[in-house]
């Protein structure tokens, strides 16, 4: 109980975190298959190299990386990050377009703080990432979904959602996206970006997944086709490197670089030093392709042992077949619900995520969200074989 | 230039952060003499320790630390985090009123986010921490200032600000006071609590000078006398091992915690693992208190050396005398403008902070914050002869 006289805010209004929280309290108990979450696999956490690397930067550089620290980032990360980014990436890049965050999260905070107002409109696919739906309610974004299909968002349903809602911003997640596991089509990418000058709204390019691609070719950002500068490309190293560190970066026009770092000083002062460093040394030392190229294979063999499992699901299951991340979204049969199964499932060992969270409308209640990265091959077909049979038993 | 269409949050109104950056790029300038910055000494930094931490937790729990945790704190660290708390301080702390955050900005952001509404009031000391004024004004609080005396704030008048205002929080820096040094007298803190449970405001007690003690005897938190939960204490590490991992944690009824935690999820998930591994072994080693031990002979020192060359500065010089922490507070003649003398001064070599951006509601342009502990004694005296002469010059 609140003691007395002390109110909830506004915002908070219908903000109950409980998706995540859920599956966090599944991932803790022991012994569970879970495809729930959206975590690298623990193999592909570097322990040991980073153990290396923070003891080797504190050593070298400590005074500073203990001290406080710039809102604009760790100086010598801020600078291999920028050279990494200009490597990679076919757009301009300097470092005044570059911010370190913790993640996409952060950075939806910081333009949600900087650059929008209460009842202000948000466009979404539907289905989106559930954290950042959250992240954009608290702000008071009234959140419209816009509809996709297997190329990623519809261009005609978007354009029509601009010209409706006039949005302040399109939050898209374009490359095995979270929770489909599809990618945007090479096509609808410019139309985006010149959509966004047309009408003057903020693209939030969300991008974390782009490295783990297991087939295919890499297709351009939407960024590159930005020349108005309303695209703002948000990438993280927690799915290559390691989530706990809370290291990733936005790049965009540098005055709205400029405003998400002074959002940030009043947020959390700065990303922690020593996260920095470490990416920064991971980067300087040329370690991460090399780690990328390791991992990569095994992740491609859980993705495939898991959509050959679904092969044998019941008849009517239909399910993305995505060429690279972390995800692979499931819908079943009309009449099927995922959440009232979710309990039974997690008895009897094995836990996913009911897709209706990632809807912002809710509703696509015969809808859930497989993880794979996350499970040994044994853990996929043992974890699959019950859903199978328990899914089986629902749909008689 | 910001892109066509895109326009800036009403909470930006006003906000410019300049004030930090000015002090950011001050210190960056080689061979100057900084007073202006909050920061620990560089000798205060344990560097070797730390990389002796970072290596040894990264390969005890390398897997766990590296990967996603819970925004309710890394686990060992909760553990041993809650068992510090509760033999440091004589109010209950149990698991469910603990929140590790990155520091007291983190901390204010969060119960803001949850807590407030755009034009509520919150009462803050006058003078005040800049950076979380920064913070309130960005949730569009109405900042009303108490006045304080040499004892901190004035009972009266924040009975008086309480009653026209109906705050939703008081934010107080009770011991060592940031920018003044001062430290609440004990016969005004029980009130205080009182208060607060009497007209239903939050106090948040933001703690992280108490450590640093040189002189005088400890005084029991407000949080002590609170036996309504209407008090939120904040404490942190920044100063006492190192601001750069950013760590501190708040303590709350359990309630307000579980909707900071919510509002935590959406803005960086959680505080960087390593970070918080780090401060725990830190903790079960035991080194915090041999380290504060010795850390705080030379900053006794150095607060000695800076009062003692205040003693010389021009007639009509005052300034408080702190017990602890890291800053006196200077209030000049009146007529001299600590603003207009500053670029003169960081010409000469030598940085402050004009007083005027810690008073909400601006003036006071004859004072100044001076920091000691992040130079050397020699620094001291060279910069303080700088001031002196400087200031005198203004004076005749």
């Amino acid at each position: 109980m609140l003691p007395g006289g002390v109110t909830y805010a506004e915002r908070f209004n219908g903000i109950s975190g409980s998706a995540i929280r859920a599956i966090f309290k599944v991932l803790n108990r022991p012994g569970i298959i879970s495809f729930a979450g959206g975590n690298p696999s623990g193999d592909a956490l570097p322990d040991e190299v980073c153990a290396e690397l923070a003891r080797d930067a504190l050593l070298a550089d400590g005074k500073r990386i203990l001290q406080y620290g710039a809102t604009e980032g760790y100086p010598p990360f801020t600078e291999s990050l920028t050279a990494y980014l200009q490597k990679g990436y076919r757009f301009p890049v300097e470092k005044q377009n570059v911010l370190p965050i913790s993640g996409s999260t952060q950075g939806v905070d910081l333009l949600c703080k900087a650059f929008t107002n209460p009842g202000d409109t948000a466009l979404v696919e539907s289905p989106t990432f559930l954290g950042n739906m959250q992240t954009l309610r608290v702000y008071q974004q009234k959140l419209v979904a816009v509809e996709s299909d297997e190329q990623g968002v519809k261009l005609d349903q978007l354009e029509n959602a601009v010209k409706q809602h006039h949005p302040k911003l399109f939050y898209v997640i374009p490359t095995f996206q979270n929770p489909t596991g599809r990618t945007l089509a090479a096509e609808r990418r410019e139309p985006i970006a010149k959509m966004a000058e047309e009408y003057g709204f903020l693209v939030v390019e969300d991008d974390p997944y782009r490295d783990l691609r297991y087939s295919g070719s890499p297709l351009p950002p939407i960024k590159e086709y930005d020349r108005s500068e309303h695209v703002v490309y948000m990438g993280s190293f927690s799915k290559i490197i390691s989530p706990g560190l809370r290291v990733g970066f936005m790049i965009a026009n540098e005055d709205i670089i400029a405003k998400c770092a002074i959002a940030k000083q009043g947020t959390d002062l700065h990303t922690a030093n020593l996260s920095q460093a470490i990416v920064d040394l991971y980067l300087r030392r040329n370690l991460l392709a090399p780690h990328i190229a390791q991992v990569l294979p095994s992740y491609r063999d859980k993705l495939n042992a898991m959509l050959s499992e679904l092969e044998t699901f019941p008849k009517g299951t239909r399910y993305t077949r995505p060429e690279g991340g972390l995800f692979i979204f499931v819908t079943m049969p009309e009449g099927f619900d995922a959440g009232a199964v979710f309990q039974e499932a997690v008895d009897r060992g094995v836990a996913y995520v009911a897709g209706t969270s990632f809807y912002p409308e809710g509703g696509h209640l015969n809808t859930l969200r497989l993880n794979f990265s996350n499970s040994t091959l044994a853990q996929i077909h043992e974890g699959m074989g019950l859903l199978r049979e328990l899914f089986a038993s629902k749909l008689q």
